[in-house]
């Protein structure tokens, strides 16, 4: 890999990589520099939106000594109300101090916990997924001034994958009073609610991996954890209190040509690792990413479905006798399952024969993944809306390239087929097989 | 052109027209069929929400015998308001009549001659680009079983443009009550409002030119008129009362690379048109444009912008005498306006060498074109959500292909250069001076 300057624009983006790690432990050093000049009775920063996808990651830099005796005086004195709203340590900073005194363990407050799971998962799906290819994922760790920040992880132009990213993120954000009542209205059980400020966590992990080969499925996978705690009741930050939180996540794939044998295997290896929590989950989930991943103004779904769910919380868990501890397994479930989920298929398909016509079938079908994620994502949109969020993270699940062919004769929206069925060779029944998949979402297992 | 069946995928949009064309007819002559054994006691048939961009247009199939009667009901009786909303005739109805009783002349109805002006303009267009190119557009008209239609001139693959569309179409439709609600709220001089349905008319032209040089520039024009009329006073179908009505529209540019002839060139074509009418409207059209156009969230443009005008209506125009004649004069200019404005840059450009690095960079900002339509275009997202919709004529305006890549060391948002000024090469330079037009809209004139 060059890494002269400057020199073409062939792979640009391989460059900027190395530039956006030096930015970012530039503006991460800078942070540190300047906060440890913070006193404990300046107001806590105003924060970000909350991003349903797209969680940036807020490395508070806080001197240590500071921020202890902050968490001292939390920790002392159990009646927090009383304490002003100004002297209150944000959930980041008490995150920070935490993380830096003990190891993350079942008593570790959930955010911790879903911090670690993250981003070991993300570790070891991007170890798996460098062995198949042969190349090396950049990672991008990257912070923003208005606090927050991930790592990307990006393999482009590979030998096996034309484009594929799995990224965390975590984000220590402020809720507005709009957004705290929507919130409210979505979920009954809200509690706190009755503030013009909530702090909140979200933390998450998305990849999209979209394989060269046309035979190869695309993947998607999300698995994300959400937080708020009043900030006049900061025992609540270190995990004590009730809180609000939820999880969401799941995992689809889409084919651009139907292997009802890939199907089957991930299909079937999404319902396993659901049995093992509830013989519902995956009945539940399977038709939530049916509903979820459809392009309604095409008629068709993303791809053949997976799982999806959202706003879990502890009224989704009532047999558990720790409904988050419940959900959190389920989501750890979740992210174990996907290698073997979709190794096994990208092995197999990754070096098929494919013609021209095929690739540019894959094309269009990519085209179609775009037209998803641009016009109904939630995540993506919500992302994009989101002031300061981090834009090439989010669209980072667009494919390289993509296709769109005015009323094309098989995959046209309102255009009738031009031929008669038995007129077709072998290479459009494959088309209209997938097609057919699209339009009908199937049962797998 | 092969037009033998079922046999290849390469072309396959060609070959679909070719259904496209034989399903209209075959719908069309079904509608009439159908449509003759209606009474005038049946209700109106529903008709679909109003499409901002999208108009399709209804070919509204009702015996001529039928009709005529009705028609001679409304000239006879003044009181209109006193026929039952049932026996009203459509806005579709009245106007098929007229149109077969007497030619187009400014004494005509609006809807007319919006009809007409842009059809007219659609020819003239599709023959001036077919002589650029050499290859022949396809014609594609179509009709919809809701009702409507239109016609859809495209050319793929050509010589000069990779993919080039010049659509017309013409929507008779029905207001509900929540769009009427909403209209009123947008418009202070809605009259005719307090009813729970409205008939209305679209007329409209759109074209979006790419051609496959990435030295020379994509285009976009639009004009249209929208106009209701309330079903309990039929005169006003006739053109003879107040109505609601507004026109919107414009043109801009959006090159991969900058040549700043080429933009002073348009804007000074622009300008010339806007100022026979009003000495205002370039300045303001130019700003509204600068405003619409814009990526918020990658900080950019899609181009370096034209005019853009919406909902202008008899206060729009408060020094004409007729301020509606003067308007559809001004989107007349416009319309005549366009290929002066477009082929001189096309001739100049159309065959200029360039690199595969240089073509890599209009995929590029392809991908943008991809993010602006999909995202923020008002036109293409109304349009997607409207039920029964021309979903092809609506995404026809997507390029033929698109590239997103991860953080592009040149065009990535929140990544910053990865290279000093000073290093940079004559290449990277002209993609740099491109973002910059981008970022902060010029005058050109």
């Amino acid at each position: 890999m060059s890494l002269k300057r400057g020199a073409t624009l062939v792979a640009p983006a391989i460059r900027s990589f190395q530039h956006c790690r030096c930015a970012s432990r530039t503006s991460v050093q800078q942070r540190w520099l300047s906060a440890s000049s913070k006193t404990p009775s300046e107001p806590p920063r105003p924060q970000e939106a909350p991003a349903q996808k797209n969680y940036a990651y807020a490395q508070v830099a806080i001197g240590i000594a500071v921020l202890g005796a902050l968490t001292y005086n939390f920790l002392r004195d159990p009646i927090q109300a009383e304490i002003p709203v100004q002297n209150a340590a944000t959930l980041a900073e008490v995150d920070e101090v935490t993380k830096k005194r003990t190891p993350i363990s079942r008593h570790s407050p959930m955010r911790l916990r879903m911090e670690k799971l993250v981003q070991e998962h993300q570790n070891k799906i991007v170890f798996a997924l460098e062995q198949i290819d042969g190349k090396k994922f950049i990672k991008d760790e990257w912070s923003r001034k208005q606090g927050g920040g991930g790592i990307s992880c990006v393999l482009q132009d590979g030998n096996v994958f034309e484009k594929a990213g799995v990224n965390t993120s975590i984000v220590y954000g402020e809720l507005s009073r709009p957004a705290i009542e929507k919130m409210r209205a979505d979920h009954k059980s809200f509690v706190g609610a009755d503030v013009d400020k909530l702090n909140f966590f979200a933390a998450g992990i998305s990849l999209v991996i979209h394989p060269s080969n046309p035979m190869a499925p695309t993947v998607h996978l999300n698995y994300r954890y959400f937080e708020t705690s009043d900030p006049r009741d900061p025992v609540n930050a270190t995990g004590q209190a009730k809180q609000n939180w939820w999880f969401g996540g799941g995992a689809d794939l889409t084919p651009s040509y139907l292997f009802e044998d890939d199907a089957k295997h991930f299909h079937k290896t999404l319902k396993n690792f659901c049995d093992k929590h509830d013989k519902d989950y995956y009945r539940l989930y399977k038709n939530w990413a049916d509903k979820y991943f459809r392009i309604p103004h095409r008629n068709e779904s993303r791809g053949i479905g997976g799982i999806f769910f959202d706003d879990l919380d502890a009224n989704s868990a009532p047999s558990a006798k720790n409904p988050q501890e419940e959900l959190f397994q389920f989501c750890a479930s979740g992210l174990e399952s996907f290698l073997p989920s979709y190794l096994p298929i990208i092995k197999k398909r990754k070096d098929m024969p494919f013609t021209p016509q095929q690739k540019e079938w894959q094309q269009l079908r990519r085209g179609r993944y775009v037209e998803f994620n641009l016009c109904y994502d939630r995540g993506t949109s919500f992302g994009l809306r989101t002031p300061g969020a981090r834009v090439e993270s989010i669209l980072m699940s667009l494919p390289l390239t993509a296709r769109w062919e005015y009323a094309h004769a098989i995959a046209g929206t309102g255009v009738e087929p031009i031929v008669d069925e038995d007129e077709l060779d072998a290479t459009h029944q494959k088309e209209r097989e997938l097609l057919e998949v699209l339009r009908t979402p199937r049962e797998w297992v």
